[in-house]
């Protein structure tokens, strides 16, 4: 397990169905932006949508594409006006393991089809995992 | 990029260095449990935490092994007193693309060594990514 490979072989779960289909017309993320996406989970995996409920919020995990310029070192938001930062202060897309991390609000679960609120992906982008919103583990204590 | 095996090919950032062997030793989550842990960059990635400061919050994506037996549906905490529920309201391990997100605190930072707190994974776990919390896009609005 241990090592750079380590990450081979994680699998999509489903796919991201939007209005989005080029870079650029998908900036904003969050539970408050107004746009809605469609999550389509592959078959395989569609009862363990079961008990989502309808106004509850998730962790969505999508596979973004592999950078094909990859810095340690970026301007946030890609504004260049701004200094360089190291990469792990940021939520720049292009990362080593590019996986996105978006909370979202369930607006509507019919089968393995959910209406989420906040997730803005191209279209066809593959969703890697949806986890629960804890907020007891996903806030700062104080 | 479509598909179930969108996610091949990702790389992990690091490894956790903790005191945890074996599994069951290593149950709490978050930031608020009193145990730390260390997270190894690989050297490629270290310029990443440049501006990475002690005492903030940040999200850790780490890879678990692949489930041997993938459910669907499972008891919450392993709990078996607890009727079993969809996978994707709970934070189980098992799941069918292994990733967990932890939100620790930076203790400590030293070039590529970042002492955190919350993190209780196994040693030797690979990192996958490492993420700024930011409380706008991180909690539900209301």
């Amino acid at each position: 397990m241990e090592g750079e490979s380590a990450g081979v072989g994680i699998k999509a779960i489903g796919v991201v169905r939007s209005e989005f289909t080029a870079c650029g017309q998908a900036p904003k993320q969050g539970p408050s932006e107004p746009t809605t996406s469609v999550i389509e989970l592959h078959p395989a995996y569609v009862e363990g949508a079961a008990d989502m409920r309808e106004g509850d919020y998730f962790w969505v995990l999508c596979r973004f594409e592999d950078p094909d310029d990859l810095q340690m070192m970026v301007h946030p938001r890609g504004n260049r006006a701004l200094p360089r930062r190291g990469l792990f202060t940021t939520r720049s897309p292009r990362r080593p393991a590019p996986i996105s991390l978006t909370l979202v609000r369930l607006e509507k679960i019919k089968g393995g089809r959910l209406t989420v609120r906040g997730l803005e992906m191209l279209d066809g982008t593959p969703v890697l995992d949806i986890k629960p919103y804890v907020a007891k583990v996903d806030q700062p204590p104080e």
